[in-house]
């Protein structure tokens, strides 16, 4: 299928606006979904004139993390490509990755006697953070044949990327994560899982080593875990697949990764959804897809914050018709996965999607929730068939076949 | 997609029940389905706040026999694994199968002049079938390199399996029926298709003429036919792909054989509904998968016996809420495939099904029937994804990437 679509690509002056309210999709509490118990008079209005559905982000009963469900509203099947998450966490700080890197999450974390004391250290502040990487970047440059590169991120989590003089062969990245998952366990040792990835196993070892000595006299943060060693996938990018310039509009750093790794240009965006926006009005004319990503549904999801999720909804729903008079082609309102916060987890649910597109049927679906996509003319489907929808809409698909 | 539900399997207690009412799927006669006329009031109110839909055991517009059936519901993909007859009948008659087997299901027919008078010799009641089983047992041991083992089935029916000294190339099973399908015939002879079934087919050949002579003053069973010459499939067992300990729970003899193949644990079941119920709640504690195969349903079906499929439905009904105070993590009910009364045969028809578990929407479906599942919340799907579903549900499925 996806080989077909690359085919039939034809480019024009078209926009199409992707707004992803991450983890939107919910289960009832109470007998009504986050979605339902939400009043959004525009969404429901929209709904009404729109094509509406429940997209599956990767397969029947499998829950995704961030990684597959952005990939597939993106147009990718994510059992296609594996995305790591040093790779994602690298790329969301801002890190250009290339085919010579291994990129690793990192937690700052407390050791005592050898052992694990807290895997976080204590959630120390991100300025703290800030000031510790800095003193590990300068004083830990280069490791063997690898340059290593070191990025803060929030809190106790930071990446480091380990580059190396020439591409890496495939499974490189085979070594284990060094954080034991439980207080009162020593680190693991990175071992490699088969002869490619024993250089990186062997730096990655020094690395952990040198870390130690450099913050022995820290506190609470003294020692580094190593989680999520990984190598870019080869993905073709957005523009490559589908001709699109795509702008990624992400005010959390692993979703600007995430659009980065198929090629969107992610620049910084501070606020929330307003801000976003705005943002998006003042980019229009650059671009012929935006994705904007509305984190904090997902994050009261999470918390299990029920009413919190459904205010947040509200929240974009207010907005809506300032979205609308930027006058978009195609406008897709949707999840990467549904977060119900009956489950304080991403889960397996279909999510619902809202393709508002000049050539729809409409009328089926009487508001934007579960139930009411339920009715609506897209069905339960792929999500990776969300984007050709938009693209045969916009013009951008010329016929199969003669 | 399977090879990815594998990877993220993880064990747990929790209990998943499956109850299989064979055929259950039907068409309207009079407006009314098998299951829209039968009276079903703890079927419908289950049906209300459960997740439904309608499964597709093979693919649109394919009937499947018992074999494709059950395999989608267990989570195989029907077309993946091929499972001949003999082989069915061999495992349902208790034989333990091996990869140095060919599997035969035989009937006892009458043999006039040459010509088949009757393909199942008046349907012989079973107490003599086990005494010409037992003879001809006794007289066969061994042809040429094999060693023939009998098993008697009900009425006509028997089991022959041919074992040879070593594992069968692919393929040795590649020998015809011998049963004309028609009476007047002569019985055909078993040919071999490729090189590798030859011996298979010289030692069904000397099969058959040993038998009609042993058998040649009976009356009327003087003559064996041989169907479904079968070796067995290499299928993983659902332990293995799922992590299920699974026990099956069938009165009949081919469905615990099926169960068997791909691993679960098949002890014999005597009576009906209520009984299988009653040996469900006393092996409850001693596995995670509980397949529980009603089989009237679709033999009344098969009759064209429209009333009495219903009524079998109802006879369900009644137990269901035993079966609910039993308290399963996870309660399925489905069938198999359909089997229409107006038909009286298989069909290719969706199936209703209907999952009980924590985390589904509900609320959709006003009843079990094909039109009211056609509203719930799991479509139109593949047989194969209702098994993923329970996993989810019951947190047997790890999140799929970062």
């Amino acid at each position: 299928m996806q080989g077909l679509i690359e085919k039939l690509i034809q480019r024009n002056n078209t926009k199409i606006f992707m707004f992803v309210l991450d983890g939107v999709g919910g289960l009832p509490v109470k007998g009504k979904t986050e979605l339902e118990a939400a009043h959004t008079p525009n969404l429901d209005e929209l709904a009404r004139r729109s094509a509406t559905g429940l997209h599956i982000p990767v397969e029947y009963g499998i829950t995704p993390g961030s990684g597959p469900g952005h990939l597939g509203i993106f147009g990718y099947n994510p059992q296609d490509w594996e995305i790591g998450r040093g790779v994602l966490e690298a790329l969301g700080l801002g890190i250009e990755l290339t085919d010579r890197d291994v990129a690793i999450r990192c937690n700052y974390a407390t050791i005592q006697e050898g052992l694990v004391k807290d895997r976080r250290a204590g959630r120390i502040p991100t300025e703290k953070n800030r000031a510790l990487t800095a003193r590990l970047q300068e004083e830990i440059r280069q490791i063997d044949e690898a340059e290593i590169i070191f990025s803060p991120g929030m809190e106790h989590r930071f990446a480091v990327v380990l580059r190396f003089p020439e591409p890496l062969e495939p499974d490189s990245d085979m070594v284990n994560d060094t954080d034991p998952q439980k207080v009162g366990k020593p680190p693991l040792k990175p071992e490699p899982a088969n002869h490619q990835s024993e250089r990186v196993a062997r730096i990655a070892e020094k690395l952990i080593k040198k870390a130690a000595e450099i913050l022995r006299d820290e506190e609470p943060a003294n020692y580094i875990l190593l989680r999520g060693i990984s190598q870019v996938p080869r993905i073709p990018t957005i523009e490559q697949r589908f001709g699109l310039r795509a702008l990624a509009i992400a005010v959390y750093p692993m979703y600007r990764g995430l659009a980065r790794l198929i090629g969107m240009d992610t620049p910084p965006v501070n606020g929330d959804i307003k801000e976003e926006v705005a943002f998006l009005r003042e980019n229009l004319q650059e671009y012929d897809f935006f994705f904007v990503h509305i984190k904090k549904v997902d994050s009261y999801g999470e918390d299990g914050n029920f009413e919190a999720k459904s205010r947040k909804i509200e929240e974009f729903d207010a907005v809506l018709p300032e979205i609308l008079s930027l006058k978009p082609d195609v406008l897709i309102v949707t999840g990467d996965h549904s977060t119900p916060a009956l489950m304080k987890e991403h889960s397996w649910h279909p999510v619902p999607v809202l393709i508002h597109a000049p050539y729809v049927l409409g009328g089926l679906s009487n508001g934007f929730s579960e139930r009411e996509c339920l009715k609506g003319e897209l069905g339960i489907f792929h999500a990776y068939h969300i984007l050709p929808i938009a693209l045969a809409n916009t013009g951008r698909l010329k016929k199969f076949g003669a």
